[in-house]
């Protein structure tokens, strides 16, 4: 590497020892994968079709029936593809959902992931955002009054697993109900996973989302609890979903069902390395990890008195925001007066005695003091809110 | 690696060896950046704007900046972003269109990629499809009447820099001359410029397209001539039609300007990598030695008698298609009765002489000959149409 790719190395590897406010996994291990980069592998159209290629369709395949099972959808009924990340994959669902229904109306909440704004513009949906609850979760009766009011229109609601401030999780369950009552005979779910939409299926707790709840489709991304150093993600859907976007191209030798044309092959070959070095048993264990360092994280805030809490199921620690000496350098996402912190695979109780250590310099009125957490494992995530 | 990955890269390196179908550059060394794979690298947010995280907003600046140097497009005036490939910079340069102008009409040629219609469904933007001129541009003629028949829409134009299957160069001047005709005040002129986007103002024969001729937008490949492995394209823009989609979020600490949310940061690093190393003067070395392999081929395939002919500026070689086996072999794209082989860079005259041998050993008929040809460099392109 030359002196510049060597310089910003060191500075990116330096950052990511304080990277502790955004959802990247902190295990990486993809060097062995670097001959691939002397190829030029693409995805291009469906993987369930294929063509005669370079291509890694065959473990993009894997990934997505990987996915599948946890998130019971029956191979039969099951289609999916590796995006570029979460936001393809909203865009994905979102579009299919547009396609089924042109005059939908979209419903997600205020907390919902920054794109959604976005890609109900690109769709040009009607779109209705819902307030929420303070942990973060939509306000279902807020949810039943506007459907009511727009009632004869079909619904499309975008569901948050996990949302990208709080890590508040959208209660299926509770909107169908909602949905039933306002006798809504058209309606199409998306969920809007990245965060949380593999790690729940990994858990032993937390509330459950997958497609025995009768979802349409779900977002995931590649880059936050699987690892992936380039973005990406999978969107899952039901086969019959696709029916309306399918479009055989002879140039490609498939079918052009995906929303990217050229495709990457590589981060399908990431994915897929991770999945099979895990295995279904490894990645119950990084989940279980995530949970254990979200509770060791919140125990530690509390011993200091910071003002946190976190949603049951969710690695994500809501805090009273610092100041931003101490935001700029643990690089913590904030908005109003909270910040988070997310307790991915790989943070270890080091970093977070040295995060706390800042966050009680800061308080300045207090007399400062030296102290160190020992690491502790343990259960359940502890729900306590601001 | 383990069992399955050393197959997959083997299975892989063969299959490249006789990649000439499809425009993937042959010249690929890029293991010395293996390192940032074990670094999640995100340009999140708009790289004009930047913000703390861990990004390559540096190099991708430098990237767009380079391209809006060759592309005559002031730096002032400039912008633009990394994308995942041309169909994500066709989307983004049509989503401004159709901001600017809700409802304009969309005319693209039947030529164009296959990516278009996608984009105007996705896009909801009402479109017309204009018929070509054998050559595979666009016929003025037929926009001429298309755009007088739906008179009072403002005009969204779909201009090809390089059709996927002939290499066809929409003409900007006359696509302007039409306009200027029909009294056209809205315009939006977007190029599609995935393969020859880049190439054209490289060379010093050919038709030239740039920012100059009043375009508005661009899209350009990153895994084509510039050979990353991983599909990445950039698109530019005037800075004034980003406007209407501004949108400061707090989270990213940027504004989310690009389609994409989470960005790849590692395709930035090698695309920057590309141009640092080659520098202009290497880069039009290359795409020189691009149009000389085209001319080798064509003269080649002159030689044995296969149909053949290219337009003018580009490095695509229509052929009359060739039986099956060697449509797979050699993985040539093929469309009705015609084929085609792209000289990307890297491609060598072996490559084409072994390709020949099988074509004239498919010509069952004729009598089989052994034949070599010595590699010439040579001049301009020689259009020859079929």
């Amino acid at each position: 590497m030359n002196a510049e790719l060597t310089f910003l190395y060191d500075k990116l590897s330096n950052q990511s020892k304080t990277y502790i406010g955004y959802p990247n996994t902190q295990i990486l291990d993809f060097e062995n994968l670097s001959p691939f980069l002397n190829l030029t592998i693409n995805n291009v159209g469906d993987p369930f079709v294929g063509n005669n290629g370079m291509n890694t369709f065959k473990q993009e395949k894997e990934v997505v029936e990987f996915l599948g099972e946890i998130l019971k959808l029956k191979k039969e009924d099951l289609w999916g593809y590796v995006t570029n990340g979460g936001t393809e994959g909203n865009l994905f669902g979102l579009y299919l959902a547009r396609e089924q229904f042109p005059n939908g109306v979209l419903f997600f909440s205020k907390e919902s992931h920054y794109s959604l704004q976005k890609i109900a513009r690109i769709l040009g949906l009607k779109s209705c955002i819902v307030p929420t609850q303070p942990n973060g979760e939509i306000d279902y009766s807020e949810l039943d009054s506007a459907i009511r009011n727009l009632k004869h229109y079909p619904v499309i609601i975008n569901a948050n697993i996990g949302t990208t401030m709080k890590g508040a999780i959208d209660d299926i369950r509770k909107i169908q109900i909602v949905l039933k009552k306002n006798k809504v005979a058209r309606s199409y779910i998306h969920c809007d996973g990245a965060l949380l939409g593999a790690m729940l299926p990994l858990m032993d707790i937390g509330p459950k989302v997958d497609f025995s709840f009768d979802i349409d489709s779900i977002s995931i991304s590649g880059h936050k609890f699987f690892g992936s150093p380039i973005p990406s993600g999978v969107v899952l859907t039901r086969k019959k979903s696709i029916q309306h976007i399918e479009n055989p191209v002879e140039y490609i030798n498939s079918s052009d069902t995906t929303l990217s044309g050229s495709r990457d092959g590589f981060s399908v070959l990431v994915l897929w390395q991770v999945i099979k070095t895990l295995g279904l048993k490894g990645l119950k264990d990084r989940a279980a990890d995530c949970l254990n360092m979200t509770n060791y994280t919140l125990k530690a805030l509390r011993k200091i008195h910071w003002p946190s809490w976190c949603n049951p199921g969710s690695n994500i620690v809501v805090i009273k925001k610092p100041e931003d000496a101490i935001i700029k350098k643990w690089h913590l996402a904030a908005e109003s007066n909270i910040a988070h912190v997310i307790l991915m695979p790989g943070i270890r109780s080091y970093q977070i005695e040295l995060f706390i250590h800042d966050l009680v310099d800061s308080q300045t009125s207090k007399p400062k003091e030296v102290f160190f957490l020992k690491e502790e494992t343990h259960g359940d995530s502890i729900p306590h809110y601001l």
